[in-house]
């Protein structure tokens, strides 16, 4: 007898980031992936954006195992916070590739989960598992990470597939094309539903080969007649290794800078995915001093991050690297959405010293790691599935896959467009869109982690806008008369200084008038005392400075 | 006798935005146009941004005239900040073109410079008007915006041209095409400088003609079965009088919609820039209560502003429309750069509903105003100029710029690529880059226009982040010991009712224990007090939580 399966996507609906999908059978649940998001410029001093797993914490018992499709942040990034916070005692198993289990201890290890660690285990593609009543298997697809796969769930009800990021790369630097013959073996076989990435939905064609690349950057090498600095994602293995190649065609050496590229570039080195001869390597502190055109600096900071080896170097604040006029720095990635203006300041600081600068707009130094909408069309091809979920995108892209899912045959009535937290629902008798379930985002702060209060935020906006008035009145016990003057300070206030000099003592006796009013209304209550006084403070400042800051009255009883 | 001729960027250099020159012979100012910039997200509660006027303000009675190129906001939105600086009594005239002059007097108005109003002078294209010892006329160019010249400023020396905005549109909508006769004129009777535009430096080829745009949108609007809603820049005349003929050729009425648009509309309207029957128009309370198919909305928010109309519809939240599935909304705009996110934001929102989006990415709804490489090698080719500075643009439009020069032919030595405060000062004997004056930024903030302190700024970015903790220890005059319990309140600090319960019963031990401290060592001052306070607790905050609030102790005697 066959049960309700249900597909309910946690993250990565109506956005690009935080993608995690919860596929759950006869109760029993596999989560695939746990992404984070880095949060927007309204969101502020949030540290990261987590999916909110709610859901999970409250059904952690029924939690058979994750699976993870690749390493990057948006798919890996929530792991240990989701980890830690349903109990790494319960021993929940992760499965994933090679790399990605390397990658995911290492960041299991920095949030000194050791516990977690041990539960990271190995899966090679082809390989069935069994968890719960269901069974999962990893199918190889090519992204601009090695070891990226597609999860294949099976459970009495059918088959579901989730693509994970991809695209069909023919010519993959690795010699490790997507395995094209087993995804046609389900579309033979039957698949009941294909939740597919959607981040290039909205391209026509087929997203390039990685292979292509690599004769650009040699290209770049052997015409710049002073250093190269190469900027990319540090997990783009496959990048990595082109920049080194393309540095042996053109008798350069590489240095690696960036404390997330030296560890990517080690561990991708020791797990065998990356080949370097030792003699071609420069350390840091050997690059001033080293012929720049024999000279290819590889770093990050390819998204204009404010600490970051790339930005640094062009602030002349590196300890090894000073950027200028000769060298040459190649962008070979393109922003993240939001990005935008942070990489636009990274590139006009480096032309203002005089170094030129080749992003992907230039000559073809990137590639993007997602299929274009010829992909898209190919993999519903391949699977003929009966149901369409796209996922990974916001809901431009989401609707736009659902248009090519159409285009290539899929009835509209078997495509489902959803968002955050309304899950999919199949079983017998057909799939609809079910119940909503709670899917906010979780924030981290600094060392906290949780549902931040919108008060916080709100009061964070108040005060980055307007700043803040701090007004301290202190009181007789007994008369409720004021014992002391009032107190007036500021923050974030500015110019008051300068041109409203008598306004803090004009303040300070409108202070002293709310005061002397409450005590002939014979006001006593602290609270209510307060609320005057802030309502009285905040319509005086308005007046006067037509801003509205937050406003904070203490009331001390002596 | 000649004398030094200075010509000063205040603004525009190194940025896109707040574009603003002086030109000066033989210390008499003229000064070409005064435009602002929007703050960027880390210019937290920032309104404006205007160029920092100091040089002016130390010499306001050397200032023989303001002229203005254009009405964008980038060249003439500051001009009433200045003038109020300056003292409107001066009375110094304003020469610009007729749509400009009339649009600049409905700003000054409502900012209730009515002296400013009168100062405003027309001058028309070719006209001829001294300012002190330099002469100045108007050379048609064209924009994004009717009535766009070039200034032409001819002192004993020679003649700086200074471009403004500009392309080449040899079919412009209003039937005005560029004065190219009059800039070849002064390419054989020499020209000594050219200042001119680099927005687009960066896009190979000619700029489209403003024509291109009319047969798309007149395809869309037959194509559509449901409403259009086309969102433009307000100033973009011509593109509005573009979506009346569009419509008009496919039977559908117009409704404006967006303060900003129905004001422009109807100046523009007003003084025959704009060609619109009477029936052509449904006011917008009508909307939607008329056919769909015959109905286009022509609003506000192509940048994705908050408060404009656009987004207000998608939301929801406007008065007289709500976006539905059916609708297609014609994004006939580019962001500006920074505004990719918000503009992103209100796209994927009318996908979400269900609406379809069309970008200048999918059909040619928008013409950039700006000229290509082609279009500013054609300038210099036509001006012939002794000298080139590239102006407005960021460092990298500005060296692309500087390259295209020297593609058609000047010498690297006569091109000078600067910044804002640093002149090029030219004589008999040449051409150099002078002395760097103060150019920073001024804000405006509220009713307050000044040079913002930076520590209110950095208090408003440790506000933003990490938010405020605020201690209240009351002592006595007499012995200095604390003589009511300490208070301890926060803002912005999330979490910490939820997973710290303790915490702020900690904080106010730690408190008195400083207080304590502090009696037992006999600190007396209220200063050293305030400060060993806050050593204490933002140490005591840093340890518990990793995170640096602003920490404001407040000691009251009483």
């Amino acid at each position: 007898m066959s049960r309700l399966l249900r597909v309910l996507p946690l993250g990565g609906l109506g956005e690009i980031g935080k993608n995690m999908t919860v596929v759950e059978y006869d109760e029993r649940i596999l989560v695939v992936d746990a992404g984070l998001m880095f949060p927007t410029p309204d969101q502020l001093g949030i540290d990261l954006v987590l999916p909110d797993f709610g859901y999970l914490r409250e059904r952690a018992d029924r939690i058979e195992a994750f699976v993870l499709t690749h390493a990057h942040e948006d798919h890996v990034g929530a792991l240990p916070f989701v980890l830690r916070d349903l109990g790494v005692e319960r021993g929940i198993p992760v499965y994933a590739g090679r790399l990605t289990a390397a990658l995911v201890r290492s960041r299991l290890d920095e949030h000194r989960l050791k516990r977690a660690i041990q539960s990271v285990q190995e899966l090679r593609p082809g390989e069935r598992v069994a968890v719960g009543p269901m069974e999962i298997e990893l199918i190889r697809m090519s992204h601009s990470i090695p070891d990226s796969f597609a999860v294949l769930i099976s459970c009495p009800l059918g088959r579901v597939l989730i693509t994970g990021d991809y695209k069909f790369d023919q010519t993959p630097i690795d010699g490790h094309p997507p395995d094209v013959r087993r995804l046609a073996e389900l579309g033979s076989e039957g698949l009941l539903l294909l939740c597919g990435d959607s981040t290039n939905a909205d391209r026509p064609g087929i997203s390039p080969s990685e292979a292509i690349v690599g004769p650009q950057l040699e290209r770049v090498f052997a015409q710049c007649k002073g250093r190269v600095v190469v900027t990319s994602f540090a997990s783009n293995v496959h990048r990595l290794q082109q920049v080194l190649d393309a540095a042996a065609a053109t008798d350069r050496r590489v240095s690696i800078v960036g404390r997330s590229m030296r560890k990517a570039f080690n561990i991708a080195r020791t797990l065998g995915y990356l080949n370097a001869a030792e003699g071609a390597l420069v350390p840091p502190h050997e690059i001033e001093d080293f012929p720049p055109e024999r000279l290819v600096v590889l770093s990050t900071g390819s998204q204009g991050e404010p600490l970051s080896a790339l930005r640094r170097m062009a602030h002349g604040e590196h300890p090894h690297v000073s950027l200028r006029a000769g060298d040459t720095v190649v962008f070979s990635a393109t922003p993240i959405p939001g990005n935008e203006r942070a990489v636009n300041e990274t590139i006009d600081r480096i032309y203002r010293i005089g170094a030129d600068v080749i992003t992907p707009r230039d000559a073809d130094v990137h590639a993007s790691g997602h299929g274009y909408a010829e992909d898209l069309k190919l993999m519903i091809n391949l699977t003929r599935p009966r149901y369409v979920m796209p996922i990974h995108g916001d809901y431009r892209r989401l609707r736009l896959h659902a248009r090519l899912a159409e285009a290539v045959g899929v009835p509209p009535e078997r495509i489902f467009v959803t968002e955050n937290g309304r899950p999919l629902e199949l079983d017998e008798q057909g799939a609809r869109l079910g119940e909503t379930v709670g899917a906010g985002v979780i924030f981290v702060d600094g060392m906290e982690v949780g549902d931040i209060e919108d008060v916080a935020l709100r009061d964070r906006r108040m005060l980055s806008a307007d700043g803040i008035f701090i007004v301290v009145a202190t009181i007789s016990g007994q008369d409720g008369r004021s014992v002391a003057p009032p107190e007036v300070l500021f923050r974030g206030v500015p110019f008051l200084t300068s041109s409203e000099d008598g306004f803090v003592e004009d303040l300070r006796r409108e202070v002293e008038r709310s005061l002397a009013r409450a005590a002939a209304d014979e006001v006593r209550e602290i609270d209510l005392l307060q609320e005057q006084l802030h309502d009285d403070v905040a319509a005086f400042v308005y007046e006067r400075l037509r801003r509205r800051p937050l406003v904070l009255p203490v009331v001390v009883e002596v």
